[in-house]
């Protein structure tokens, strides 16, 4: 099964594709997520907003029809921002959803507490903690480095690795049901 | 020039078409207004909100290749939404500013003050006021009405007319130039 994770926003929506087994539940999972792939989508803020959504669009569905993901994730705020945010930030989920919607592909949402207690065990984690997290699912420490298809860029992913913690949230709440 | 006014929402969009002559510069173009046609997009609750956005963009993309409009227009709300709404009309507009980017049309936003302001004369009106001003405007009391297209459903257009009041400050911005 492979998963989309999203993490949308107008200037940069990074994105993290995973792979896990069919059967996960019950299993010990977590050294089976195999990393495919991650990266950001980045708009440039002197193109109008139309544009930039249509970027988003169009490199998203690109990334659809050559991963080929059986699930779509993304994560949902509601505190914490201004309505202006809130607005720029629906409006990238909006053709996120699109995609998912018109290629078929299910569409989950998680908050960002949820994602932060799934992957690094506390909802208030840092991004640092978050970020631990994720390399700890994906087992990029040492041995199970070489494993990955996809090598860490000098240890970073930037926001892409937002993408890959929602991505990881899914699977572990999926394995947990 | 054709221009397609959008009310966005989830639940509903509604959207208003009106012509205008080419040269309304310095024109007393207050009369020349043209009632195209009007309506509502509703998608069902129960569907799932990805289904709906998909519903939204498709039934707008259908409007956009019969009539195509010359101008897209749409309400931006700051103020006064908690971040869960923000981020839901955001959606909806999201998938709206995708359908202008693509067909090419041209996106204009308005705040619902300066809609206030243009259409019923001030930042304060409310919703019977605007609607009162989309009347007038589009000639629809006495004599004018005969000239309209389009009749009005029993005196009503619901959510319709918003997006017709925003088509029309539209009109009257441009002019004003």
């Amino acid at each position: 099964m492979i998963i989309l994770g999203i993490d949308p926003g107008t200037a940069t929506t990074g994105y993290g594709l995973i792979k896990i087994p069919d059967d996960i539940l019950g299993r010990e999972f977590k050294y089976d997520i195999e990393l495919i792939t991650y990266g950001n989508i980045h708009t440039p803020k002197e193109r109008l907003m139309q544009d930039r959504l249509r970027m988003i669009y169009s490199e998203l569905t690109k990334i659809i029809k050559t991963y080929k993901p059986d699930q779509m994730v993304s994560e949902m705020l509601f505190f914490g921002v201004n309505s202006r945010t809130a607005i720029m930030v629906g409006q990238a989920r909006g053709v996120i959803m699109l995609a998912a919607a018109q290629n078929r592909i299910p569409f989950t949402d998680y908050t960002g507490l949820q994602v932060k207690l799934m992957v690094a065990g506390a909802g208030r984690a840092d991004k640092a903690q978050v970020h631990e997290g994720v390399r700890r699912f994906l087992g990029t420490d040492g041995r199970k480095r070489r494993k990955l298809k996809v090598n860490w860029k000098g240890g970073h992913l930037d926001d892409a690795t937002d993408a890959l913690a929602i991505a990881i949230c899914h699977v572990l709440k999926m394995a947990a049901k």
